[in-house]
């Protein structure tokens, strides 16, 4: 029976990192982050399920983008909450992207977009970038739409926000920064929003404010793209708890100050241990580092995974493979490399 | 500047009912649960809170799938959990229709289909019910997926299981009956998924389990629809809370039946006295009242709202308007009814 449009039948559909249920695994394969969140948040958490369970939530969230606008120096009505920033990046290319149209990113990259272009059922394509990690010239040509993680996922890769800003003004469609890992990263395009009706940069408060579980993003840009995604979204998308989770963790700044700190330093120490093993590494600006070796590291992935230590193996045709590793706590950094002294 | 598809560009996005941020309003407008939810649900929440926000979340739910498989009697595959039902709906419009299909609804029901036909840019048709509240004959010709709501809102009218299923069975598409005032009814289609491949259920814990303000729904279909569903919706659409807290208040049926009772004790009280007031309504099978009356209700609505008890008013062409006054707790409907008294 022909139940469904055509693309979605012969799609694969997204496979998200591994999340294995038992206990006993030292998790860096998904870019969580080792600390639990404020505990201004976890008290959030009890008195809205306490008060506010029975009545529909704030359909868009208006406590949280207060919170953010003064937090990022925006105004609240540039802010709009997600369930998590994949939503975001769904709601985006639902907004831009009929059948024709042409969605661009950089390769290698995130693939879920792959996947998002696949359910638009539009076209795709990854223009690659440069051996420096730039975008290429033209980047923006001809598209609907365009997502740049930056920074980049897997390689840690940053580009300035000046950089960006310039592709932006040139863009002919929406021009998307996903700053999932912006948090990690020396410099935001959310200061450029301003100059660039344009621009819209995307966040998520899974890896830098531990909240992987509470499905929280966001997206900031100009009213004409806010008030849109603002149509476009489920109204009811983000619920009352992580609502009230997310603006107490937005205010904590001192909290997420100091953890974000404790995983820029355990990055540091994970980057020159991988190093010393011979493994080719990047500078990066994320909560994570991508390390490649001469010969394949999918030996090594599986090595580690028998001694229940979980990275990611990625391979990208033309770039390679590599093993995703997560910036975990000190403690299993120091387990994951003594562990790889073994294996490498 | 041309950011937006056409039909975004066009649409105005759906208005859910007010939602006051003050205190002091006897709130009857959206269907909300006046009670709490099972104090299961709470101890759920902030064990998960304490232990599970920093990592994702099971993608695909499997502790509610297992629950509700056993609660519903169908295996555990043929639940899919989404945020919120209309996230389910959603996401089949995103399955089923291009921008030449079809999309078919009842006349009058629940206006958000129209908003997601909208977004997909698909073509739509409201076929009007009969006289006695049936589907029309020919109800789901040409169409690419079909949504009927039972019990219907506003009208608190429900079909049977087996007239639905006939309509299924000569569908030439998914046919997905909206329960989302199930748990008010009688019967539930979900004992006939088994024999038609094409019926697809959706519920919500927003109304029967006091859940409004945690975005929980599922859809229950055979794999060929689940697995297609999963496909498209985003990875970890649903929470680790909001997973705990679901899968713990339909394990909590005593609970359940306790409140569910109450509502529907409550609902004979609220219908009978609109009766007597000279309303006219309709034996409801939901947890909210339909009520018309010769002459316009909007003064009346707006009395109502000059005392701070908010009710929704509708209006639809051909069928005339009318408020939809949702079962809150005795004492609230009490004061309803006496304030009515003064204003009609």
């Amino acid at each position: 029976m022909d139940y469904f449009r055509e693309p979605i039948k012969t799609m694969k559909g997204y496979v998200p990192g591994f999340q294995p249920q038992g206990s006993g695994w030292t998790k860096l394969n998904t870019n969580e982050n080792p600390y639990p969140p404020s505990p201004q948040v976890l008290e959030a958490i009890e008195r809205t399920a306490r008060d506010r369970l029975a009545i529909y939530p704030d359909p868009v969230a208006n406590a949280f983008r207060e919170a953010a606008g003064e937090r990022f120096g925006v105004p609240a009505e540039w802010v709009v909450a997600f369930n998590g920033s994949d939503e975001a990046l769904a709601v985006l290319t639902r907004c831009c992207l009929g059948e024709d149209d042409l969605l661009v990113v950089p390769f290698p990259s995130y693939t879920l977009y792959h996947t998002l272009a696949e359910i638009q059922g539009c076209r795709f394509e990854e223009r690659p970038f440069t051996e420096d990690w730039k975008l290429p010239a033209g980047f923006t040509t001809g598209a609907k739409l365009a997502f740049v993680p930056n920074p980049n996922a897997p390689s840690g890769t940053c580009l300035t926000p000046k950089e960006l800003l310039t592709v932006a003004d040139q863009a002919p469609c929406p021009f998307v920064v996903d700053e999932a890992y912006g948090d990690f990263a020396d410099a935001s395009c959310i200061g450029k929003i301003a100059e660039c009706e344009r621009l819209v940069v995307t966040r998520t408060l899974s890896k830098s404010y531990s909240l992987a579980g509470l499905r929280f993003g966001f997206a900031i840009a100009q009213p004409v793209v806010a008030n849109t995604l603002l149509k476009v979204k489920d109204s009811y998308n983000c619920d009352a708890l992580s609502i009230a989770a997310a603006t107490a963790a937005i205010k904590d700044v001192a909290y997420f100050e100091t953890y974000r700190d404790r995983v820029l330093a355990t990055r540091t120490r994970l980057q020159r241990g991988l190093d010393e093993l011979g493994f080719s590494t990047i500078p990066s600006n994320t909560n994570f580092v991508w390390a490649q070796r001469d010969g394949s590291v999918k030996p090594i992935f599986d090595a580690l995974l028998e001694r229940k230590i979980l990275v990611r193996y990625m391979a990208f045709p033309g770039y390679g493979e590599g093993l995703r590793v997560s910036v975990g706590r000190d403690d299993q950094i120091d387990h994951l490399l003594e562990e790889l002294r073994r294996i490498v």
